[in-house]
């Protein structure tokens, strides 16, 4: 795979502060050509299973050959790995924290390797921050067609640390036990219960949901099939489970927060 | 018209979620020369109106054949149309919801196409983001020079839809009564009262202005020109009246809101 | 120097109105190649001391021949002057209000002009928005490699406006007084104290920190040495003594706000 000097970024370090400009400078002055695309710098503080949700379900929105730089690092400092990763015909450069679990756990990586080569370093490196000055400029050159092996020992995908398997939904004959993944700008509830989570189309298969005591029946495969104003459920544009309300805020009106448990009763 | 490969962005989508970068990964996909340009993604959630000012109060400043994605969708799904259009030889690709409704109420739309033809994308089509799976591809290969008439029939201005009359100010010999269009990051007022509203030069014109039982009679050229504090109104950068207070916050001093009236008294 | 058509913006526009948007067509409006990066559009409005520390512990992060545009302008209009300057072998194009001024006093600046000749621009300039009118399309050309003597004389440093000295800590052999310069998306707490504000490293200077009546003796070179929870001080990436808790919010925790006084005993 032909890298393609495009360059996303993952973070949370919002975008109120300067981090992400500098890190976008580090880039640049390592890579004059490269481009850069914020996938995201809203990810919550440290969290992991956030980061690996959101770029795995972005990734392949990409053209192959893209550079993913993920940036969720509060091990900074400390002994944690970095990684330079090729998984299907994507790269990925990120500290070792779980953020490429989804990659791993469905067979797409096809080689990763840890960074200990850093002597094309010209600039001093800080304690505090990696993702500026070390998976910055590393990003900048796979970006550019540098093979990963350069940077240190090809790993075995187990050495990289994965994210806790309660993350995923519990699947039983009568029920799909998940919960509230993420509230979007528009109110839109994403759970973390997946179109593969069931076995015939939802709408054959979800006999009702229950969220904070409100009972969705209705299953839509557009927002505008339900009427104004009331609770619907959808496969959204990922591919994940979706409480919405047609023209109106789910969150808001279901009062619900992340990690609220969904349950989905099957037919 | 010959497209210049730059591609600015509008919608509702907000930043904090991953839809903005989805986007533009999938016209990178069809078009990884294509430069993108953040016009703005805070239109408020399903405000046609607000974009359609959006754009249209911008696009002049970007140059000629410059390609506009505007994605305020709350139809998706529905039977709404999508299309591709060119006016004042910018291209511009839109659901037809309204947001083009400036630029045929100024006679400036040159052609417009319903889009028909998508077989072009590749991938598979959801049910709640076309913006993403089919506005983005084809707006990527308009700013790539592919001529509009592919994608569809070319249809008549008037089968677009258009935004409220009740939208422009009210005019009258004696007054000029609008309303607070938006509000800006320094408190800014802007109103949807236009510099061609007025016959004369606004400080010719203007006897008052009155805001939320605060009455304005200091007209100005510029912020400057008014004493640190007190209230003033000018013609703001986009062509507007705008309430503003010289180094200070207007919408706080005022509480004023979204929507309030404003009458100006005319002299 | 040659420039290298990349520029970043710098602004206190913030990123909900198209402000930033039109800019970035102003730019490319006149230089088609240009490459956009955004440092921070979240100065606070009207913030000169806070634009100058930005651009100061940024701009080096770039490559060398980056054109820097720095908009933070609540004097537009009025007769301040406009300056396009090379410094460290990176350009700069911003009013005369003493974002400079780090540059100035690190003795960086390699020329200054005064802004005089704009008949370059073809466009209508208005009263409220030079950033838009006047400083993007220089920005655009001074990317280009335009020298930077055809825009008008060139000047004195201390002819430029420098911020007031108070904005420095106040050193003496027992102690250092500084304040809260920055809380970051995390909750550290930046100070204005500098590395260059201590004679030894910090582990040996500093006895105690006092900050909100919390006392701080934890002195690390990396979050990951404290026990999480506990209140910390380092030296941030950008060479400043920055307060914080290993994975937690050291603002949220000590209630502190900007301009705070902090107290360094020195040992």
């Amino acid at each position: 795979m032909i890298a393609n000097n495009i360059i996303t970024l993952t973070t949370d370090f919002g975008i109120t502060d300067i981090y992400v400009g500098q890190m976008k400078g580090a880039i640049l002055k390592q890579n004059g050509d490269a481009r850069l695309i914020d996938l995201t710098h809203a990810v919550p503080p440290q969290n992991i299973q956030k980061a690996a949700s959101i770029i795995f379900s972005s990734y392949q929105y990409f053209p192959k050959g893209t550079t993913h730089l993920i940036v969720i690092d509060p091990g900074v400092g400390a002994n944690r790995s970095l990684l330079a990763a090729q998984a299907d015909d994507h790269f990925f450069i990120t500290p070792d924290n779980g953020t490429l679990s989804f990659f791993i756990q469905n067979n797409l990586v096809q080689k990763i390797y840890r960074i200990e080569n850093t002597n094309f370093i010209t600039w001093k490196i800080s304690n505090t921050f990696h993702g500026r000055d070390i998976l910055a400029p590393i990003a900048a050159i796979v970006a550019a067609g540098t093979p990963l092996d350069i940077f240190g020992p090809k790993i075995d995908n187990n050495n990289c640390l994965s994210i806790p398997a309660d993350y995923c939904p519990t699947v039983t004959e009568a029920t799909i036990i998940g919960h509230v993944d993420h509230i979007d700008h528009f109110g839109n509830i994403r759970t973390n219960i997946s179109i593969s989570n069931f076995k015939t189309p939802i709408n054959d298969s979800i006999l009702s949901i229950e969220l904070n005591k409100h009972r969705i029946s209705m299953v839509c495969s557009t927002y505008a099939q339900a009427d104004s104003g009331k609770l619907l459920a959808l496969i959204d544009s990922a591919g994940y489970l979706e409480i919405a309300i047609n023209r109106g805020n789910a969150a808001e009106f279901t009062q619900c927060r992340i990690n609220d448990p969904i349950i989905v009763y099957l037919s």
